[in-house]
């Protein structure tokens, strides 16, 4: 058996805590499974004196992440610190410049600095390996990189945040509202105090650079990503879409066409036969669609100490074993910069919801505006307010279903709907993705 | 740029033609992942002229694929025939002992001489993989090998023979016999001539076999592996199913406790909510549960050209990438013989479906005997024939759900039952598995 594999670990978090129980909890399998022992030699946080649950006294100490990057009683920097500038940043640059792999859970840094992190890695022959940073425990990494190697994948598309997920099910569950949801979520410590990195995608466009990149051998490109969260979701949206048929998910998409690739995340109605539909809580999905494998679904954790440290680990398994991939799946000089399709250009069936005056000839109004414009549309659906039979001029809502059409198209058509004077509301408009 | 990795493939079948085109199709993108060109250097199948939609006039051709194995002119062999002696075993040796890498789908194979291949490949230094062999295109070996590799894995469990899940998914949805569902399965060609392999749960009993070693770190015992198919469900069992939340799934079952490996395939009651419930028609699934990552399940096809050969490709790409495992995991010499369950031991909730002469004292007969050996029932169901009001003596069905028990117990229960003589048929037995 070769010598140990020296690892540092940068962050004491609950992932930290965790890789270091499942490392200590896993090492005779891990030795026999890579051939080669895997020891924590090193660590690294802001404070050393914090109760973790689990013993770093044997390890060495660092205050300074950087140093230990570059020390050479490592062979392994393991970076679970976050943020996509700081510490984070300077080590893994730190340990890839002294030759030393680097495995990371950090989705924000690699979307950002993704591309001249992996030209260094290449550069110095080491691994930059990052399971850990989309859908937690879930290996979509690995399938993408290695798993469907023989594959072209037209689409890959997910539920990529455990807290819009969460948030999502329970309003549907139990008909909360929006904000007593974020709340509970907030109180299970599922959201942060500041939820707006989670409920407002940004967490998900992270995951989708990375995904993308991987799936459509494609440079990352984070600023492309279009992003909606999902503050504007209501319970009205959510009886609709179950009336017709639909469950409401936050999904990243990434999709390829003759044009170029599209990446969004946005509230999507999806079938609620699909199997992407039965993911509820804080479960994440990844749905590939490719040439060969046709449909690939996987489920499983999307956060969590120990799901994220068993990605983690890994890893840290692979490395060990000597399995070098390019970390995006092929040399950084062949991933293409693809064209990255604006919004705009989005083609798709759109559910809207409008909050109608009820007077005479709103729906016609409303009819026409579309039909100048070629939308054709799949439903109707108007509520009656029960029985009074006279109209009251009271707001109704009128939900349509469209067509495939495109993103300009429906956003001019709507223009028009609310120039004629007959909307209470701003228009919801929630874009429908086929399975 | 190494030289090129050159293939020989045996079988020119569905799938090898599908390898064919594959590797043909995305030579250029596999080159750039792998560093290396693959390229198909010889084939070898019964009949040379036959049409496949593919071209082998390019290649070499070798009558007896043994010979081919051990030629110079390769480096791997890929062995898509079939069969768990005959050529198939023999060309495998040959190619594993003439030190070339082998990849093959041939789960009976493997099931029944895995070791023995596995002890064969170590020495030799070179790679045995199988991920096409279970579940088709869903990367599970790849899964249960590296990408949970810090997990300790206590159950893993599936959907995996896509024609018994067709036909059990077009029983329920359109209340068809299995009979009729059968023959529609053989129109469409999801089932063979002579379908007792996959209805009669053989074909999943060997995927198991193979994934019980891959989860558990065991010898392949495919002998051990309790066996029961799916051709005494009935639509009844489909109704009262539906009717209690539940579906049936023909599920292969592995699962680790104190006391040794179960293993077992046969039809399971499953919640209706369960991940696993969702899968409809020749999908495959498997679940595993993991003490790091809780919950995983992978989704996707379990058969078909296309499919099968999108996971032999991303086994030649990681062999031209100089990935090498160990075929089962851990060194052959490190594969634990852990005591396997015998199914008496088995211990879980039941459904029974009893066909009862309807006569006075019949529910409190079998009730007695439930309670005699401490059984618990969850539920119990028993269908009027309609408002007559009077019993008629003809039979009438009576479905048990009970608490978790034992096969020996619930099987001694039953035995008194059909001796009181209150039953008109064999009493129905389908366990239920808990997600």
């Amino acid at each position: 058996m070769s010598n140990p594999l020296r690892v540092g670990l940068a962050g004491l978090g609950t992932v930290g805590a965790s890789v270091i129980k499942l490392l200590e909890r896993q090492s005779t399998a891990l030795a026999s499974r890579t051939g080669r022992a895997i020891a924590i030699a090193a660590v690294s946080a802001r404070e050393r004196g914090r109760e973790r649950g689990v013993d770093i006294a044997g390890f060495q100490w660092f205050d300074d992440p950087v140093a230990m990057a570059q020390s050479a009683d490592i062979d392994l920097f393991v970076e679970l610190m976050g943020g996509d500038e700081g510490p984070a940043r300077a080590s893994v640059e730190a340990a890839l410049g002294a030759g030393k792999s680097v495995v990371t859970a950090n989705k924000a840094l690699l979307a950002k600095h993704g591309m001249s992190l992996a030209t260094l890695a290449e550069k110095q022959k080491v691994a930059l390996a990052f399971e850990a940073s989309v859908a937690g425990g879930i290996p979509i990494v690995k399938t993408l990189r290695e798993g469907l190697a023989g594959n072209e994948i037209r689409r890959v598309y997910g539920i990529l945040n455990g807290t819009c997920n969460y948030i999502l099910s329970r309003m549907e569950l139990e008909k909360l509202s929006f904000e007593q949801c974020l709340r509970e979520a907030q109180r299970l410590g599922y959201a942060e105090a500041d939820p707006t990195f989670d409920i407002g995608g940004f967490d998900s466009a992270h995951k989708l650079a990375i995904l993308t990149s991987l799936a459509f051998g494609a440079a990352v490109d984070a600023e492309a990503i279009h992003v909606e969260g999902i503050q504007s979701i209501s319970l009205a949206d959510l009886e609709a879409a179950d009336e017709l048929g639909y469950r409401i998910k936050l999904l990243g998409v990434a999709e390829r066409s003759e044009h170029g690739i599209e990446q969004r995340v946005h509230p999507t109605m999806v079938a609620k036969s699909s199997a992407i539909a039965q993911v509820m809580g804080v479960t994440n999905a990844v749905t590939i669609d490719a040439d060969a494998v046709k449909e690939l679904t996987l489920v499983g954790p999307g956060a969590g100490g120990e799901a994220t440290a068993s990605a983690v680990v890994a890893d840290i398994a692979d490395i060990a074993r000597g399995i070098r991939s390019a970390p995006f799946g092929l040399p950084v000089a062949l991933l293409g910069h693809v064209a990255r399709l604006p919004m705009q250009r989005h083609e798709g069936g759109y559910y809207i919801r409008l909050c109608v005056h009820d007077r005479p000839g709103a729906a016609a109004a409303i009819a026409t505006r579309m039909a100048e414009r070629q939308i054709s549309l799949e439903s109707i659906m108007q509520k009656g307010r029960g029985g009074r039979g006279v109209s009251t001029g009271a707001p109704v809502p009128v939900i349509l279903i469209t067509y495939a059409t495109s993103e300009t198209t429906i956003r001019e058509a709507l223009e028009a709907v609310v120039k004629d004077g007959y909307i209470a509301e701003r228009p919801q408009v929630i874009r429908i993705e086929r399975d």
